[in-house]
């Protein structure tokens, strides 16, 4: 990640530097450290399963989950450890692949609630204080003994350098961990000269489309908040960043995204003030963090080529940008146009017709790949040559004007391949 | 189709037995003839792209179109043409392939109105009597003057015998033409012993997904129906049909079901009443011609190796069961599996926690080819080999019941195939 890219994706606090950490992800900032270990929930022998993500002692924590009626057991239990309110204070997080312990029933949730129990005795703290995160075929029971057996290994390794084994370790068809961090100055008076920082790490998605991701995140800082405030912190964030993917991540079964804070980096023990320049930084950190990990997942969905961002402007409000960018992102047909390298902007079109979002065909524009293709609700010639070499570009950009206000918004997603039918034609098997 | 089917599909009006009419379509029902001629709209030289619907004279109509605001210009005029409250008198539908016509402002708007007056003129009726409906490619301008130079050469040809060329001339990616028709004797004691026909034709939605199809379809009957009648009869077996395959057909740019009540083989100049025996048998024969059609379109979705069928029970609502089965049936991961003969059930309960149905997890049951794979919530063993030699029928049976009420639906899809990134990674080009 170069710095470029850093200050142009942030909207959120727009002045800071911030400074991407090399090599630098969850266990980066000040408190924190990391394992990733093979205890055997995946099929092949010696692809690593089991994280751990650990704070030095209990730490104001929070959590974005699934909303799915289906939530999965480590969903249901780690919410309930966050008081129901999904903040609190926790001492570490416990996250795997290979089984998501999802409508396993009271076996699966039992299973939670043991190995979190035992994780706590071994860490010497409250069972509350250890979350747990899963991912990977839902509907099957989680082995049993196989976590209890190895969580003392797992412990035994954390280190501060262990952030990329953990987030190797929960990836499911992801093709590479996703990994990212930064450092900041504080220009707040009362932190002022401080340098603080923001790391995390994110599993793939799988697929690029609505409702059927599983997404799981980990975000720390050494940034002093309170539990409520790192919740509005996370929140703010994710609602411009993972929501943004075309994946719906507040839908799957286990969707989670957990935020802990140390505070190691502040000099006193004050917290930040929400609204107080200070909160604006560490924002700015939170989405420059939780953005570069989204548009890895998007680019890395399953089968993807090309990461595809979609760009509304001119919408009524908030609200019907997401609607149109999300329509467009999560259309099957304007996804297999891009992997086919067909500049189909009727597709878009169509895609934004059934969005649901208000504004009138006749003052529609949109350019692909920085060519205009369509100009208020009209074709418009373009260079066909010109347009099948934009497409070798990694990016493909849509930029769509629907003339009906000024609210903006930004999705990513990707193409739709025949690798994808493959990856998905025999997961489970 | 057999008879034993057209049973088994009709929930309007159990009793009455249907009759299918051997080869029979658009053109079975007295007072209609149809024709199907290539005029160079497609590519492909010689491949019928010009269809026609023609009534004996101006008749009783109606129609379902589509909801997007990207609503393509045959669709703004035919809604205008049936005094914009969908029903009216119609003499002739005009119904193309090749080109949508969407997306093309005021050009495209020129168009229909100045093909369609054209074609009132020779067939000597008034302009708003004649209807239009297109499909293929958006955001490209028709051919001028194409059909202008056709029109009189269709007229020329359509007959009773044409409804099979009229069906091949909507084809897009379809693989087959769709045509479906029945008959049967009233016993309503004021059309005693009279002799009824329903027929139609339908284009398959190209993807069987939501929101992106385009489905096309007219139906007609020789059964006495005033406009409004007409109307009803076909919202209410539309919905039942058509709008329960994975299309979500209000929603793309040219959607549109005409329907033609000719009135022919009634002996007086009565129309049915709404809640009469003579209208709930017509009723019955619309839902099995319609069901038909919908389950030939699923099965011909592109790329399709296998019919999908969605039964939802137990659910709280009708809206719930709905939303529940279409979460489902409109599911990549759900489609994927199955093409890879995966019974990964676990993604049908994911699709069900995000569908936004009111249950509980721990009543859901899930019945996937005859075997239990999930009661109340928790994973039932199966017999893995018994699964897979289920798989090679041609239709997948999914049924699930919520334990939440008592509401039901079913819904229709496909596989999503290799096949299907192919055809439409490639499509315009």
């Amino acid at each position: 990640m170069d710095n470029e890219a850093i200050k142009s994706a942030t909207k959120l606090n727009p002045p800071t530097p911030y400074q991407a950490i090399e090599e630098g992800g969850v266990a980066s900032a000040r408190g924190f450290s990391a394992a990733g270990i093979y205890v055997g929930l995946k099929k092949k022998v010696g692809i690593l399963d089991l994280a751990l993500i650990l704070a030095d002692e209990p730490c104001p924590s929070a959590a974005v989950f699934t909303k799915s009626v289906f939530s999965a057991p480590p969903v249901i239990v780690s919410r309930k450890h966050l008081d129901g309110v999904s903040y609190g204070h926790a001492r570490a997080l416990l996250m795997n692949s290979g089984n998501a312990n999802a409508s396993t029933g009271q076996q699966g949730m039992d299973y939670v609630n043991k190995n979190l129990k035992h994780a706590a005795e071994l860490l010497g703290c409250q069972t509350k204080e250890v979350l747990m995160a899963s991912t990977g075929v839902i509907g099957l029971q989680m082995p049993a003994d196989l976590l209890e057996e190895n969580l003392e290994r797992l412990i035994s390794v954390a280190s501060r350098e262990g952030g990329n084994a953990a987030a190797t370790a929960i990836m499911t068809t992801d093709t590479h961990p996703k990994e990212c961090a930064v450092s900041y100055i504080s220009h707040d008076p009362a932190f002022e000269g401080q340098e603080f920082r923001v790391g995390g790490m994110a599993k793939g998605a799988g697929m690029m489309m609505p409702d059927m991701a599983t997404l799981l995140a980990a975000i720390t800082t050494d940034a002093p908040l309170s539990p409520s405030l790192a919740y509005r912190a996370l929140k703010t964030a994710v609602d411009i960043s993972f929501n943004k993917v075309s994946v719906d991540s507040d839908t799957s079964t286990n969707d989670t995204c957990f935020f802990m804070a140390s505070g190691k980096a502040a000099k006193d023990n004050t917290n930040f003030e929400e609204g107080s320049t200070a909160y604006l930084e560490l924002l700015g950190a939170l989405e420059v963090v939780c953005n570069n990990l989204a548009r890895q997942i998007a680019a890395d969905g399953e089968g993807a080529t090309r990461l595809i961002t979609v760009n509304v402007d001119g919408a009524h409000d908030a609200l019907d940008a997401d609607k149109a960018a999300r329509s467009v992102a999560n259309s099957p047909l304007v996804k297999t146009a891009i992997f086919g390298h067909d500049a189909n902007w009727g597709r878009i079109a169509m895609a934004l017709g059934k969005s649901g979002a208000d504004f009138a065909q006749e003052n529609v524009s949109i350019n692909f790949l920085g060519l205009p293709v369509c100009h208020q609700g009209s074709p418009v010639d373009f260079d066909e040559e010109e347009m099948l070499r934009r497409f070798e570009a990694p990016e493909i950009v849509i930029n769509i004007n629907l003339g009906a206000g000024s609210a903006s918004t930004t999705m990513w997603t990707c193409d739709l391949t025949h690798e994808y039918v493959t990856i998905n034609g025999d997961y489970r098997t």
